[in-house]
């Protein structure tokens, strides 16, 4: 895992695709690439939050950042010869929700573009909560963050 | 496996959530629904061509219907404590793709809506192709499918 | 899912195997034919006791039955073009533990055969616990279950 | 990835636990553990054959390598708040098998042993092959293997 070029903008995650991600037709399966961005995202809490990520936020915050939304388009076979560089970026950062925007490269062609749109919660009443300071901190520390279209 | 009962609209399926499909917060993972959605669809071919699917696809047709396109919208949480159903809806033909409106249900409760689009390609040359015919007339024979928006 | 043939002896699953179970050997990869042998373990408790499975164990129950072992060897390829049945035997009940046996099929060939030791845990203490009565009666009252040799 | 630290004796592969790797009981699922050590061997492959492994042996050599065992003790559980470290280690080279010695580790405790053993076979006829010279020399070059007891 290593830093975006671009530093300012988002977070870079470098995965190999293994044989047991890749279906009969000898490239990604589909829903693996569903994991892979999620897993990507996972990583960048990791990244930004100093090793926290969503085991943290669900057992030691009890917060919780499921998933309201998921769009992914793909343009081109993800294939298991060569390594996967996921591009997460944070798009969006309302009140209470946060948008990514993640593209996944193979040797610097673009495979799919997705973008994941989560909302916090709290994991008692299970409703929505403004997105806790030290998280929206720590991001706008870090990054350049749009507002979401009002 | 059963017939919708709207027969002419689509197709049901229905499935445990097992303890693996679940995470730590305690509800079903993001990534599986997406696998969910997939199976349901990979299911439905099954029984719309009588037992061939994507594996007979590419293995004794030379076909392929790579994703181009899913998204998801989230409503609420799937819980390993009932059945999940999936209804799969053909919800446009084209030329050469497919349009799928996936919703699950648990307890007659909407989870989740998604909306998944394949393009049929000639696994040879990796183009499209148009709709094979023997698979557009079951299609057609059993569902009545909007054309997409030209 | 339907009681074995010699219904004093097991209980049997059947599965479609997917075309995300098979890796680009155009078999079910190794790792899905663990998860399948899990999984056909989930099902014969939620059988046995009405429902109720590793979830309920842990959520209602405050018991855990993680395993100890597990112990697989492989015959035969598993193929997605037709279904595996897998039998589930209560092979060895002791004070505190179970092992079963678990044996694939596709159309009556034996592709695999597994055993699976979990041990009854409090998830309070994380120590051992004696299994509890009501599933010792209920697992008794349909199976006869060899002793463990001391 | 890195050597082990007895580079003579085996390689290390350093992966995370991942949110998804999680079941309801909040520690690594254990069909989950069966799939790391499974990528284990992969990944142990690909740094043995300068970036060969199992899906280039399928495609490119004509080979595959099914396993046709796998056994695991597990003592620990394995949680997502720290890495797990996986030792693999050749542990016999027969005529026309190879059998893997895995051992996981988080914070130097040990969480499961595994030994998975696998045939050398060709793709065509299906039947067992002499392990490939290429193989079997980057092997001896790099490994003290034992040969298996006759």
């Amino acid at each position: 895992m290593t830093d975006h070029p671009a530093g300012r903008r988002g977070f870079v995650q470098e995965r190999v695709v293994s044989f047991a991600d890749c279906d009969p037709a000898r490239i990604a399966y589909t829903g693996r690439l569903a994991d892979f961005a999620l897993e990507a995202i996972e990583a960048f809490w990791s990244d930004v939050l100093d090793g926290e990520s969503w085991f943290e936020f669900n057992l030691d915050h009890g917060l919780g950042t499921p998933f309201v939304k998921m769009e992914m388009e793909f343009s081109a076979p993800v294939t298991p010869r060569c390594k996967l560089s996921l591009h997460v970026e944070p798009a969006a950062l309302g009140s209470s929700s946060i948008a990514f925007r993640i593209e996944g490269f193979q040797e610097r062609r673009s495979c799919f573009v997705g973008r994941f749109v989560c909302v916090f919660i709290s994991i008692e009443s299970f409703e929505k909560i403004p997105v806790p300071g030290w998280i929206r901190e720590k991001l706008e520390r870090r990054f350049e963050i749009p507002k979401p279209a009002p």
